[in-house]
C-alpha cells in the first residue's frame, strides 16, 4: 500500500513527526496547513503542497487527521472546503485525534454515506512515541477498514488494536485517559502522606514498585514528581480535555464515574492556577497545595 | 541469630504461616492463643505453648506479634498479662500488624523507656506472601533495631526496607495502600464505561497494559475483575481499615487527600451491602451499582 498518497492534516507536534514517518516510509504525502512555515520540513523530504483541506482530499486515496479536538476535527471535516466536502467513494477516512466519540461516529456515519471507509484512530505516548513510531494505537471501525489501514498505522505505532466499531477508539482512548489521571492522583496522595510521615519519598516509590501498588506512572513520571520537574511531557489541558471526553461518554451512557470527576475538577483548578502547560504530574501540587507540604522538603510553617 | 527463641503472637491467616516459616528456619518458638487449636500445627513443627503474651514474652528474645488492628494491638501490649509487662531489658519487640502509626509510636517509646527495641514492621503481599515468605516488609524504627532484625525478616519475606524512625512503615504501608485501592478505583471506572461504550474489557486491559495506564493490579486482579470473582484475596473489611488508618494520619499531619477520602466512603458501602468480607477489587460493583451495567454483559433495561 506504499504506493498510495496519502493527505494528512494537523501538523503540530504529534501530526508532523507522524507524517514524517509515512513519507519516509515510501508513502505520497500531500498536506495543508493554515502557517505554511509548519510543513517545510515536510516539502523538504518531498511532500506535495495543497491549498486547502479539500485539496488534500482529492488528490489523496487516503486522508489522515491528527488535530487538537472536537471543534477543530469538525470544522476541517465539515467547513466549507472541508474533508467531507472533497471526499469520492472507496477512500479511506482515518482520525487520529482524541475527541469526543460522538464526533467520532458523526464522521463514520457521514464516509459512509458518501462510500467512505472510516476509522477513529486515537493514540497514546505522546511527542517521543510519534518521532520513534511506538505509538499504542485504539482503532473504531470495520474490520475491512481497519486491515486497510493497518500498513499504515505499522509505521507509525508498536500497539495496534482494533477495539470495536465506530467511536470505540474514542471510548478506550478516553479510559486509558482515566487510568494515567488517576494513578498519578494516587501516587501524588501517598507520596504527600508519606513524605510529611517522614518517609523519604524517593524510598517510598521503592516500596510502592515492590507490589500490588506497582504502575508505569512511577517509572515513567517518578523523577517529574520527586524533584517537582513539571515540563511537558502530557499537559494539563490536554488531560483536562480527555477527562471531558470521559466524562461527557459517561453521562450520554449512563456511567458513574466519581474519582474521574473528582480529579477532573483538580485539573481544573491547576489550569486556573496557570499550570495548564504544565506535564500533568503537575497534579502532585494540588495535593502539596492543600496539604502546606512539598514532597522531599521541610515542612512549612 | 537462629538460636534466638521467638515469641510469636497472633497466629491467624497471616501469622500462622509466618510463625511456621520462622520455626523451619530454627528458631526457637514460644507461641499463645486464645484459641489452643490454633496453634496445634506449629507445636507439631516444635513451637512450644505459652499460658499468656505475658508468659511469651518472659521465654523469648524476640517478640513479634501480628495482629488484627490497633485495638488488638494495645490490648496486647497494653493489657492485664500483656507484652509490655513482661518485656525485660535488650529485648527485640516487632510488630508487624497493619496498624495507627500512633500506636506504634506508643510501642516504640514505652519499649524505649523499658531499655528494649521495637520495630514497627508491616507487610504487604497477603496470605500467599506469608506462606513463601515473599512479603515486602516496610520498617520504622532505629537503624540497630532493624540490623537486628533483618535475620527473620529474611525468613519471612524478599523486599524488605527500613522506610525511617517510629511508626514511618505504618505510613509507607498505609501510602501503599492508598495506591492499590485507587488503582483499583481506577481500573473499575475505565473499564465500566469503555464496555458500556461497546469495548470488550479483556481487550481494554490489553490497551492499557501497552501504555502509561499499565499497572500490576491488572496482573494480579484482571481476572478477578473480568469474572466478577470475589473471593479474597484482600478483604474489602482490611482495605477499608487501611485507608482508614490513612485519613487518620492525614488529619493529624494535615494532610489533603481527596481521592482516598471518596474510595474509602465506597468501601464503606460494599461493607455495609455485605460485602465486607469480598476481595478489594469488588470495588467494581460499585461503579457497576452506579451505572446500571456489568462489565462484559448486555446491558440492564
Amino acid at each position: 500500500m506504499a504506493d498510495a498518497t496519502i493527505g494528512f492534516l494537523g501538523l503540530g507536534i504529534m501530526g508532523r513527526p507522524m507524517a514524517l514517518n509515512l513519507r519516509q516510509a515510501g508513502y505520497g504525502l500531500v498536506v495543508y496547513n493554515r502557517t505554511p512555515a509548519r510543513i517545510e520540513p515536510l516539502l523538504e523530504a518531498g511532500a506535495e503542497a495543497a491549498a486547502s483541506p479539500h485539496e488534500v482530499v482529492t488528490r489523496s486515496d487516503v486522508v489522515v487527521t491528527m488535530l487538537s479536538d472536537s471543534g477543530a476535527v469538525e470544522s476541517v471535516y465539515w467547513g466549507e472546503d472541508g474533508v467531507l466536502a472533497g471526499v469520492r467513494p472507496g477512500q479511506l477516512l482515518i482520525d487520529m485525534s482524541s475527541i469526543d466519540a460522538r464526533v467520532a461516529r458523526a464522521i463514520a456515519a457521514a464516509a459512509a454515506a458518501a462510500g467512505c471507509d472510516a476509522l477513529d484512530a486515537p493514540v497514546s505516548g505522546g511527542d517521543v512515541g510519534a518521532r520513534d513510531a511506538t505509538l499504542s494505537i485504539m482503532v473504531g471501525g470495520s474490520d475491512a477498514a481497519f486491515e486497510r489501514a493497518r500498513p499504515i498505522f505499522e509505521q507509525l505505532g508498536k500497539t495496534i488494536i482494533r477495539v470495536g466499531g465506530p467511536g470505540t477508539g474514542q471510548i478506550a482512548k478516553a479510559c486509558n485517559q482515566i487510568i494515567v489521571a488517576l494513578t498519578i492522583e494516587a501516587v501524588s496522595e501517598a507520596l504527600v502522606l508519606g513524605s510529611r510521615g517522614g518517609v523519604d519519598p524517593a524510598t517510598l516509590m521503592k516500596v510502592f514498585q515492590g507490589g500490588l501498588a506497582a504502575n508505569r506512572v512511577m517509572d515513567v513520571r517518578g523523577r517529574n514528581l520527586l524533584e517537582h520537574d513539571f515540563a511537558p511531557g502530557f499537559m494539563v489541558d490536554l488531560h483536562h480535555k480527555d477527562l471531558g471526553i470521559a466524562l461527557a461518554a459517561a453521562r450520554e451512557l449512563g456511567v458513574f464515574l466519581p474519582a474521574t470527576a473528582q480529579v477532573d475538577q483538580m485539573l481544573q483548578e491547576l489550569r486556573q492556577s496557570g499550570q495548564g502547560r504544565s506535564d500533568h504530574s503537575a497534579l502532585l501540587t494540588v495535593i502539596e497545595n492543600g496539604s502546606n507540604h512539598r514532597i522531599g522538603e521541610p515542612d512549612a510553617a
